[in-house]
């Protein structure tokens, strides 16, 4: 892990916003270090070896993710594993339910869950500090990972369109289930369901807002799932 | 991957030393791809976070050194994966035949076999142009795992010093089975062979050279395991 420097950061986060940017930093660099280890598990069962390169560097990228984040925790003063063990859980929770039967609905979880997580993150992080907010949106950026894995999964659909059916049922329940853990989470951590419900020290979004998040989110979902050639 | 550049590359390597040079960068790319993974899954089995942290960073070192050597095959306009794939077999042969009962002996064989790996490449790379062999030194030296590792290693001994014989004798079985694949491979490439026991082309290692470089790799394997607190 590099050593923190701090120096691209204008400041400590509003007080009141604190907890709720070390929980966002912390289930985030969870995230990006369990997309690490999926990643690196697909890449070793790719089908040969130009797939298996291609895949390791998505994980690559996922890990130079985690690295940013970590290093704005660790300049808040956290140790890292402290933000990131209260996701544990939870996180664990989502991939042991969601397991991939085969390399192809691997590489369709890492694209459509770890991009439906990415977008909830930014929409969280727009809450926030602009420094934490821009960290997310550059860490979202370095997981670009799309064009590589469409490619992938749209040679083996085309190649055998049968598959699509039950890749599209997979994708949903791989919804369901990020859902399911978010709730859980939501639940334990008034920090960050503050940011959007509201509490005593923060504003909230309102109704409207919730609806236009929901809404962002679901389209780029949609979207992904189409570049894919699947129906959402 | 990124972009061949081939900045930093002075030109090609002579003629009579190409093929070789392509079968070192690729046993060594197939060797970095294949360590990568198998400090991946070892974060993932790691007991706690911090661990799984400092060794999935290890992984990403790993996958730079990757990067650096399949920069240099690509530039010298050989496809990676071609390079690679004579020496797929005999790597995963040696990764089947000593899967780690445990995230120690994991860690242990990171420490002891890629440590031998990379000396043994060192010392075939010093028979070939300045450019390979920088680059190999280079590779070696940002693999440099070891602190990280032995720390782990050694606090586990402490705690339990029972295990260390068993561990001593994984030690043994890792050695032996990675001589047992390089000369499977010495067995079916010419190009490598012919750098140390001469060739129509290549005037090849003396004996004496020969014999020094098997001491030098032997002391420096029995340097890390006196390092991990084991008998050699």
């Amino acid at each position: 892990m590099t050593e923190p420097t701090g120096e691209r950061f204008a400041g400590d986060p509003p007080p009141a916003l604190r907890g709720a940017v070390v929980d966002l930093l912390g289930v985030l660099a969870y995230g990006q270090l369990t997309a690490f280890s999926r990643l690196a598990a697909d890449a070793e069962s790719a089908p040969d070896l130009l797939d298996r390169v291609s895949i390791a560097e998505l994980a690559g990228r996922q890990l130079a993710g985690f690295d940013l984040i970590a290093e704005r925790i660790q300049y808040l003063g956290v140790p890292v594993a402290e933000a990131m063990r209260p996701f544990v859980g939870p996180i664990d929770a989502f991939h042991q339910r969601t397991r991939p039967a085969n390399w192809l609905e691997g590489l369709v979880k890492a694209y459509v869950g770890d991009g439906i997580a990415a977008d909830f993150y930014r929409e969280i992080s727009a809450y926030l500090d602009s420094d934490t907010h821009q960290l997310v949106d550059r860490v979202a950026a370095t997981d670009q990972a799309g064009e590589v894995l469409v490619k992938m999964v749209r040679g083996r659909i085309e190649a055998d369109p049968a598959i699509s059916g039950r890749l599209a049922l997979w994708a949903r329940r791989l919804v369901a289930e990020a859902l399911s853990q978010a709730q859980r989470v939501a639940a334990d951590r008034d920090n960050l369901t503050g940011l959007l419900v509201g509490s005593s020290e923060l504003p909230g979004a309102d109704l409207a807002e919730l609806v236009a998040i929901f809404g962002r989110i679901t389209t780029s979902h949609q979207g992904r799932m189409s570049q894919l050639g699947l129906s959402a």
